[in-house]
């Protein structure tokens, strides 16, 4: 990926990073090179998640998922990092079957989609490294009843992946299920480039390979300095504008196929940086549609937000046919490309033009390569910034507490002590 | 919509609304509710949208869609307001056939579609008030297209919501289609409860009159008082919250049948108040799903955002099958919906615990008559913020800048005043 700063510069942006600021934070980009460098090296928690475009073994994951080639459908059941990789592959770059993900809690939701599919060409991917993820496990105990009900063997439709340990490898082991392990010292909003988001991906026709050897030129790629290393350039420059005042993060990619992308990097920025009273907020958006929703506030409301274009130069396009409309000559012999690309240029240079900081980030076109670089970009990027801000990047200690008190009214042996309450309804 | 305010009050939250302050605030509650009262009984622009409950006139819309009945499709082709009410709609509560939207302008999800499409059983929707939207002008011609390329007699697969004249309308009426006006003074992204939102989903048998049913009950609600007013009060709770720092909003349902919800009412909020260098940022959330994405950042980031929690009461539900798994004895006995319930008030009290501000909106369950409700009543609270912001509400003058620049492009007439770029690329 590439990745162009010049709109969040001072002098463009308000706020906006001064170009001898970045100059002396590069200082501090070198070091903390250094520290993941040696991370890297060292497979540390973590930071083994860099090494995964090396690492990673596509042929094992075909291997491994090949009782399943015949599905036509593939139901990924996993939350969180569990999905979200997943998910970013398939929808970005699946080129047969269907994919349908249970990343939620929700009876209504897995019914219907019960109801939807047909068992007998469904694969069915059950993710969770602890074997003891909750909605996971309560949606698979719900699947597999309904394959038991149809009278179709579940055993011969599921593939496993999971820890070394725990429930779901006594399953696998148990019912002889095609099993791949989640690597060790990869947190899962880091795992789209291992198994964890490779398996799904292959059983739908994605480019693995293409994928893995996009991720490995962006690692190849990084270097001591911001201004040699797009990932780099990308995370210190996230890092300099929260300190300044802009505090959301917009990720707004301008192809469909990348909506899901946007979705996993709010993830990991969110649990990434998010901790210790700091880190933006991301926020997930769409070019072109968003400009029909969010960009009034973007333009108009508090320069207190960065956005982040996602932008293809090359790729598939439609000519407009032509017709004689009023007010619409512009579209005349145009492509639905070009009228999209206009959009962006024009919604680029609408934020310059009243000071709103925004960065866009370039690759060639959505393709393997293309999306497989720019998730290690974006996930090296955030490795850095973790860095820069001074936290601990690989944690989230903040989600146990909800999930022990979760447990404990399930139990019923807990109550939640009562917090104040202003109901208004109506009369 | 029950509206519980109780965990954004100072004393739990902070930042937190004071009691008294709320007090003090209702008299200016009371003030714009006279002046949205008037609007309302003038039909004045954009005020004339909380008319709709009563005005939408269901059968006619019926009737008008009527000729397209036996469609198993639905593909609706507008953008932003055109699109965003009738998709919240029908993915909470279509009950039949299938529902797809061109709401962007993207060469590749356009063709993946009309591959995808039996034309012959598929329902063409376009809308456009104007009938001068480039995105959703440039789609229809595609789309036509390819009825003509399959030999498919579009004019007998089209219904038209537009204006009184313009491009639509004259389409319209030279292929005598069924065609439905766009109501005068309602602004798009308060436009889900006309014929722009209710044709497709009467199409999809969605109970339309049901959803208006529930919102001329949230309508006849509207009282000069936020304690007797739950969108009042939830209006009021933002903007009180926003001027004491908490900058975003995340919407966050705890049903995926309201994902969409969620982003309609982004836009709304977005396009309705981010102005004048004002506005909270909206930011779309999920629940139970972004716990695992996003709660490490609301729990322990920044205090500078409200998370708006959206629940029913009661649903469908399905039982956990048992089994004997390691740490998940806690599942044994329960049902997906306690589940998601437990994870629900958890995280409500964990975000209280650090007092991060948040609301509860309950309806009793997700149908027609509630959500035709939680839409009137979100209109409603953003009508009531713009006041108390003292705002245009209704107006979006900033998306036209870049409009005219896209344009000046696609002619060629125009070329971008280069911005400062500064761009990092891979060795």
């Amino acid at each position: 990926m590439d990745v162009d700063i010049g709109n969040a510069l001072a002098g463009v942006a308000t706020p906006g990073v001064p170009r001898s600021y970045l100059d002396r934070l590069d200082e501090r980009v070198a070091d903390a090179h250094d520290r993941i460098r040696t991370g890297m090296a060292d497979d540390e928690f973590g930071y083994a998640a860099l090494n995964l475009p090396e690492r990673a073994d596509p042929d094992a994951i075909r291997a491994a998922v090949a009782p399943l080639a015949d599905a036509d459908t593939v139901l990924t059941v996993g939350i969180g990092g569990s999905s979200l990789g997943a998910a970013t592959l398939t929808d970005a770059l699946a080129t047969e079957g269907e994919a349908h993900y249970l990343d939620n809690v929700d009876p209504a939701q897995v019914s219907s989609l019960l109801d939807d599919l047909d068992l007998e060409s469904t694969a069915v991917n059950v993710v969770s490294r602890s074997g003891t993820t909750a909605e996971t496990l309560a949606n698979f105990l719900v699947v597999r009843e309904a394959y038991e009900e149809r009278g179709v063997d579940w055993t011969e439709r599921t593939l496993v992946t999971t820890g070394d340990s725990g429930n779901l490898r006594d399953l696998a082991d148990e019912h002889d299920l095609p099993v791949l392990a989640v690597p060790d010292g990869v947190p899962g909003r880091f795992s789209a480039l291992s198994t964890v988001g490779l398996a799904p991906a292959a059983l739908l026709g994605v480019d693995i390979e293409g994928v893995l050897a996009g991720a490995r030129e962006e690692r190849d790629a990084l270097s001591g300095s911001l201004f040699e290393t797009p990932a780099y350039a990308y995370g210190a420059l996230l890092y300099a504008l929260d300190g300044r005042g802009a505090h959301a993060n917009v990720m707004m990619p301008y192809h469909e196929s990348l909506e899901t992308y946007a979705e996993w990097y709010a993830q990991l920025h969110a649990e990434s940086l998010g901790k210790d009273g700091l880190g933006q907020t991301p926020v997930r958006a769409l070019g072109a549609t968003d400009q029909h929703s969010q960009l009034q506030l973007y333009r108009a409301g508090p320069n207190d937000k960065l956005v982040t274009f996602v932008h293809a130069r090359d790729g598939p396009d439609v000519p407009i046919p032509s017709a004689d409309l009023d007010g619409l000559d512009y579209l005349a012999g145009a492509t639905l490309g070009e009228l999209r690309d206009a959009e962006f240029a024009a919604t680029e240079a609408s934020l310059a033009d009243v000071g709103l900081p925004s960065v866009r980030v370039e690759i060639e076109r959505v393709d393997a390569p293309a999306v497989g670089g720019l998730l290690f970009g974006m996930e090296a990027a955030t490795v850095l910034a973790g860095e820069l801000y001074g936290v601990e990047t690989f944690v989230q200690p903040a989600v146990e507490w909800g999930k022990e008190v979760a447990r404990g009214l399930l139990r019923g042996e807990e109550a939640l002590e009562e917090t104040e309450s202003l109901r208004v309804t109506r009369e």
